[in-house]
C-alpha cells in the first residue's frame, strides 16, 4: 500500500503559545471537552477570554453543570479550510470552576459571554488555562 | 444581575439520530477527543464514514497513536454561524481501534481518508459508533 498518496500535502507545524493565545482571542466559539465514566464529551460554547481564563455560560442544575463544577477539561478552537485542506487548532487544558457570583468580573458587562440559545444559562464557568498548544497545516 | 440579557436568542433543540448521521456524513473534518491522566485532549482530523465507523489516519508510533489503540473516545463535528449566532453539533461516542491491515476496507481506495498534512500518517484508526447525539441552535 502506498502510504503517502499521489497528491501534494500541506506542511504541519506546532504553534508557539503566543500565537495560540492570539488565535484563541480572535474566536468566539470553542468546544469544551471533559471526561465521564462513559467516555469523553465535547460541546460547543461561545466564550470570551478573561485574563488567563476562558469564560462561558451554561444552564445550571444540569449534568453538564455538575461535570464542569471542578474538573480538568480541555477547550479547543480551530479554523478549517476544507477546500484548501488546511487549518489550525488550539487546545487549552485546565481546571473548570463554577463562578458563584460573576458580578466581580469582567468589570465591563459587555465583555461577558452572552449565550446564543434561549433558556436560563445562568451558570458562569471559568477554565483556568494551565497549558496551551496549537498546530497548523499550511496549504501547499 | 439580569440573566437573560436584552437580545433575542435562538431556539435550542436536540437532534434525532438519523439527522445526526446525515450531518456527520456531510462533513470531512471532525475532532477526536480522548482522556489522558492529565486531562482530555482534542485534535481535528479529516475523516470518512465507513459503515458505522469513523475512519481517519494518524502518524504511527506517536503518543496520539498509542492513546487511540484501544480507547473510548468521542468524535465531534459541527457547523457554526458566528454572525447569525446559530449552528449544530454532533457527537459520536465509541471505541477507537487501530486497523493493522486496511487493505480490506473500504473496498474503493478513493473512499479512504487522505491526510492533509505531509508525513507518513500510515496508521488507520476506526471509531466504532456506539452512541450518537446532536444539538442545534436555530436562529431567531
Amino acid at each position: 500500500m502506498t502510504t503517502t498518496g499521489p497528491q501534494a500535502r500541506g506542511r504541519f507545524e506546532e504553534l508557539e503559545s503566543d500565537e495560540c493565545i492570539e488565535l484563541l482571542s480572535a474566536k468566539h466559539v470553542g468546544r469544551v471537552a471533559f471526561c465521564r465514566a462513559s467516555g469523553p464529551q465535547v460541546f460547543p460554547v461561545n466564550y470570551v477570554l478573561w485574563e488567563d481564563s476562558v469564560l462561558f455560560r451554561i444552564a445550571p442544575d444540569t449534568q453538564l453543570a455538575r461535570h464542569l463544577a471542578d474538573a480538568r477539561v480541555a477547550f479547543q478552537v480551530d479554523e478549517i479550510d476544507d477546500f484548501l485542506q488546511c487549518g489550525w487548532s488550539v487546545l487549552v487544558v485546565g481546571q473548570a470552576h463554577h463562578i458563584p457570583d460573576p458580578d466581580g468580573f469582567p468589570a465591563n458587562r459587555l465583555e461577558r459571554p452572552e449565550p446564543w440559545a434561549s433558556g436560563a444559562r445562568t451558570q458562569f464557568v471559568r477554565i483556568d488555562r494551565e497549558d496551551i498548544s496549537g498546530r497548523r497545516v499550511q496549504p501547499m
